[in-house]
């Protein structure tokens, strides 16, 4: 079985405030492509960093100290588990619950351009 | 149990060429916000559409003809499987896994801002 990435998806609750998501994928060594966040208004917000190695994802709800996290990294360069607790860390959360979903299973062995 | 959103990820196999998610992401009738792809050479694409109710990504790997889809909504305005199928079928892809997680889990019943 051959895996083409590693998708974190984090849940964390009691965070503080929202934090840039820049940092964290910097963090875990990524190559940053694309960056693109919206405000919410009154409060809120969505956000997207697209990377060489997939993306990472925020949506938060201040009202309820939660924000829901992905960090999906491909190839072995980049661990997702450093920028989630990078993030988890900078949040200041007092509660995070994560799981690691494989993405890209093949039952051969494959060979890939961008990895 | 009260949850606050329904994320599908989806693995495509098969399908013929990268499509546009905006596309898809108004037939499940979201609100988008930002759009952000980037095209890596020789091939493959990696995008996400910023929308009220969270978030459409993809990443494409064409030498595989593959892609890893995610469908985040929230609340229960936008069906998020309306988007998924809506993908596979424009994919053309002839395979298709999807698992749908529940996010942003709470036990007492939650008031949300932008919902």
């Amino acid at each position: 079985m051959n895996i083409l990435g590693r998708h974190i998806l984090a849940e964390i609750y009691d965070c503080d405030a929202e934090k840039i998501m820049v940092e964290s994928a910097l963090e875990a060594g990524a190559e940053i492509r694309e960056v693109a966040f919206h405000k919410f208004s009154p409060q809120g917000v969505s956000g997207v960093v697209v990377i060489s190695e997939s993306h990472l994802a925020i949506h938060t709800w201040p009202e309820l100290n939660y924000a829901a996290v992905d960090v999906f990294t491909c190839g072995d360069a980049v661990n997702p588990w450093d920028a989630c607790n990078y993030l988890t860390e900078k949040f200041k959360a007092k509660n995070m619950t994560a799981t690691e979903v494989k993405r890209g299973i093949f039952e051969e062995p494959v060979k890939v351009v961008n990895l």
